[in-house]
C-alpha cells in the first residue's frame, strides 16, 4: 500500500528536535511492504495540519501522524482534524475512564487537562485498548488514518504493536499476518551481505528482505506475510533458516540483541569473568561492556594504558617488548592481554592497541592499524585489523571486533581477523 | 521570511536513511530568524517533485530543496524542476568547464556523467564560483529557490556559506550582516537557562536567542543581524557580553568546543597530565577524554576498577575502607582518585564510583548516586551528584561533570556540587 508520514510540531520545524519518529516509521513501514510517497513536517497549526491531511488522503491509501495529541493547549492535532474532516470533536466516556485510572499518578496541574484526551473527532477508535499512550485510527474515505504519540518510544510501540498489523489485515483485504525478524551481523560488509542475500530477494513475493547499516553493524530485516499465521510462520521459517545458514556465525543476534549483552549472556551462563586492557580505544570497549545492565556480574573491569609507562605498571609489559617492536605491535597487544588476564585473575582477558589517529601513523603502520589481543584460559591469540575513517570510527570498529572475537571464542566459532 | 525545505530521495522514504539535513536546515535557518512552513521528504519521482515545488512557492517565501542533483540516473531533481517551472534545461558551458576541471579526479566510468550536472533550469546560478559540489539557485515568481546536494556535510557547507547569507539580502531589500554564536553550557537546566536569559529575549528585534538541549549539556543561540557588519557586531558584542556575564562559568566553550577539547587544551598548556579511575561509568570517561585527537600528550590512560578486587589492586584502596563505607562513598572516590594519581604519576586523576542502574540502589543509596573524586597536587576533592534517568544516561551525567569539575579546577572557577 502506499503511505504518507505526517509529523506535527513546532519543535520540529524549529529545529530544535531532530525528527526520527517519521524515519522510524518509514522503515518499518518499508519493511513491511509498503511504500511512502511523502514524508511531511508541519507545526502546530490546525489549518496547515487539516490541508496537508486533505493532500495525504488524496495521494496515499493509508496516513500516519505522529505528534500534538498531548494535553497541553499547543497540541492542537484532534481539533484540526475534526475540523479538516468534517467529524466533530466527540466526547468519549470509555476512553475517559481509562485515562483517568492511569492519571491517578498525574499532578494536580496535569490532571485538569486530562480530559482533552478524550475528545477526539468522530468515529476514532482507540488504537491500544489499555489507553497506555494517547493513539487512535479512524476509516476516512475508505483509508486508514493513524494517530500516533510524538513521544519516540510510544509512537515505535504503537506502530509495531497495531499499526503495522492493521495495515497488514487491512492489505488486500483480507487477514494476513506478519512475522519479522532483524538479523543484527558484524563483521561482513553490507554489500557482501547483499551480495550474499540477493538470490532470495524477489523470489516469493511475501517476502521482503532490506538491508540497514548500523556503523558498525549491519542488520537485515526480513518479514514475511501470509493469509493465516501458519502461512506466514512457514514462509518465514524458510527464508529464516536460509538467512542463518548463508550469514553463519556474522550472525551476532537478532532484534533487541547487542553485542555486549550476548557476551554477557553467555559469560554468565558459564560463571566466567572478563578484564580489559584499552590503548587506543580509551575506555570505550568497557564503556560498551558495561551498557548491559548487571555487567558486574562478569566484567571486573581493566586498564585503559594509554601510555606507555602503564602498559609497563598496571600491566607488566616488558619494557623491551614495547622498545623493540613499538606499542602498536601483536607482541604488546598479546602482553597486554595476558598482563590484564594475570593481573584481574579474569577468565578472559581482551587487549586493544592501535593507531586511531588523525596524527600518529607511519608508512609501515597506517592509521588504523589495530592489533587485538585475546588471553583464554588456555592461550593467547592475536590478530591485526586495518581499520579505515575518522578518528571515532576506528575506535567504534576496534571495539566491535574486539568484542566479535570474544563473542566466536566463547561460542566456539572459528576466530578470524577481518 | 516563511521558508519551506524539500529533501529528495528514495533512500529517505524507503528510511534506509535518516534525513538529517532538513532538520540541520531548519534549525540554522530559525537560528537566523527565518521561520519553517512545512519540511517536505519525497522520493525521486519527477511528478512528485514539480508538485511538492510549486506548493512550496505558493505558501513560503523562500524554498531549499536538497537531493537528487547528482550525475547518475536515478537524479531527476534538475530534469523535474526544468519541467514544472517552465524553465528549459539549459547547459552552462562555464559550469561544465569548471566541472571537467573539478572531475579529472574521477573514475572514467563516473566522467561520462558529469555532462549531466551542467545542465540546469533556465536561469539557475550556481551557489559557489569554485563549483566544488552541486548546488544552484534561481528565482522563481520574485522567491529564491536553492538545490543543494543531500550529501550532508556538502549542503550543511553550502547552507550556512551561501542560502544563510543571501537570504539575509533579500531579506528587507538589504544587505543584512548576520553574527551567530553558539554557548555550550554545562551543569545547568534548561529551564534555569531559560529564566536567566529570559530578560534578553525579544528586547531587541534583531536579536534571537535559542536553546537546544544536547544531553546532558545545553547549548544557546546567539544570532545578531545588522544592516551593516559594524552594525551586526555592535548588537551581537553587547549581548554577547550579557549572556558570558549571566551564565559566567556554566559557559564550558562555543561553536565547536567540545568538553574535552577545552580541557585537553588546558592541560597542554600547562604541560600537565590526567590519569582516571572508573568504576560505574565503566570506561567512559577515558574515552570521552581519548575522543580528542593528540590527547596522549596529557592522558597517561587510567583504571576501570568495576571489581573491588581491582580496587584494591590497581589503586591500593583499602579493603577496610571498602568494607566500612562501601564502594560507592566518599571515601572510596577519593582513595580512588588518589591511588589513580599515585599509581600513574599523573598531576591529576578524577575518580567516579556510583550506582547507574537499573539494579543495585538502596533507600539511602538510591540508582543515580555518584560520588566523585578529584586528586590534584594540592589536595583531594570529593563531591555527591543524585542523577536520575536510565543507566546510559546516569553513565553519561556522571562523565559530564567529573570533567566539569576538572575544568573549574584548571580554570580556578569555584567548585560546585549539582
Amino acid at each position: 500500500m502506499l503511505g504518507e508520514i505526517i509529523a506535527i510540531g513546532d519543535e520540529l520545524t524549529s529545529g530544535r528536535i531532530l525528527n526520527t519518529t517519521s524515519h522510524f516509521a518509514a522503515s518499518q513501514l518499508f519493511a513491511a511492504g509498503h511504500e511512502i510517497v511523502a514524508m511531511v513536517t508541519i507545526g502546530d497549526e490546525p489549518d496547515l495540519i487539516g490541508q496537508t491531511l486533505q493532500q495525504a488522503l488524496g495521494r496515499a491509501d493509508f496516513v500516519v501522524v505522529t505528534g500534538g495529541l498531548g494535553p497541553t493547549t499547543d497540541d492542537l492535532t484532534n481539533a484540526a482534524v475534526a475540523s479538516a474532516l468534517d467529524r466533530p470533536s466527540t466526547f468519549y466516556p470509555e476512553i475517559f475512564k481509562k485515562i483517568q485510572a492511569h492519571g491517578n499518578t498525574l499532578s494536580a496541574n496535569r490532571k485538569i487537562f486530562l480530559e482533552k484526551l478524550a475528545w477526539l473527532p468522530e468515529g476514532a477508535h482507540a488504537l491500544h485498548t489499555e489507553v497506555k499512550s494517547a493513539g487512535y485510527f479512524l476509516v476516512h474515505d475508505g483509508k486508514p488514518v493513524f494517530f500516533l504519540p510524538g513521544v519516540p518510544h510510544e509512537m515505535k510501540e504503537l506502530l509495531l504493536e497495531t499499526v503495522i498489523t492493521r495495515l497488514a489485515v487491512w492489505d488486500g483485504e483480507e487477514v494476513r499476518k506478519v512475522r519479522q525478524k532483524l538479523f543484527k551481523v558484524v563483521g561482513m560488509a553490507e554489500s557482501e551481505i547483499n551480495r550474499k542475500l540477493g538470490h532470495l530477494e524477489g523470489r516469493d513475493p511475501r517476502v521482503k528482505i532490506g538491508y540497514y547499516p548500523v556503523f558498525p553493524e549491519v542488520h537485515v530485516n526480513l518479514t514475511a506475510t501470509g493469509a493465516s499465521a501458519v502461512e506466514a510462520d512457514g514462509v518465514f521459517d524458510k527464508f529464516n533458516q536460509q538467512i542463518e545458514s548463508v550469514l553463519g556465525p556474522f550472525v551476532y543476534g537478532s532484534d533487541t540483541d547487542t553485542l555486549e549483552k550476548v557476551i554477557g549472556s553467555s559469560l554468565k551462563e558459564r560463571g566466567q569473568t572478563l578484564a580489559v586492557a584499552e590503548s587506543c580505544t580509551g575506555g570505550l570497549l568497557g564503556h560498551t561492556i558495561t551498557k548491559a545492565a548487571g555487567s558486574s556480574e562478569y566484567f571486573l573491569g581493566g586498564v585503559v594504558s594509554y601510555s606507555n609507562s602503564l602498559k609497563e605498571r598496571f600491566l607488566g609489559v616488558n619494557r623491551e617488548t614495547l622498545l623493540k617492536f613499538g606499542a602498536v605491535s601483536s607482541e604488546v597487544a598479546r602482553a597486554m592481554a595476558d598482563g590484564a588476564r594475570r593481573q584481574t585473575a579474569a577468565d578472559y582477558a581482551l587487549a586493544v592497541t592501535g593507531i586511531a589517529g588523525p596524527a600518529g601513523g607511519s608508512e609501515e603502520k597506517p592509521v588504523g592499524t589495530v592489533y587485538i589481543g585475546l588471553a583464554t584460559p588456555e592461550k593467547i591469540h592475536d590478530f591485526l585489523f586495518n581499520f579505515s575513517g575518522s578518528r571515532g570510527r576506528i575506535q567504534r570498529q576496534a571495539c566491535q571486533a574486539a568484542l566479535d572475537l570474544l563473542r566466536r571464542r566463547l561460542l566456539d566459532y572459528e576466530l578470524r581477523t577481518v
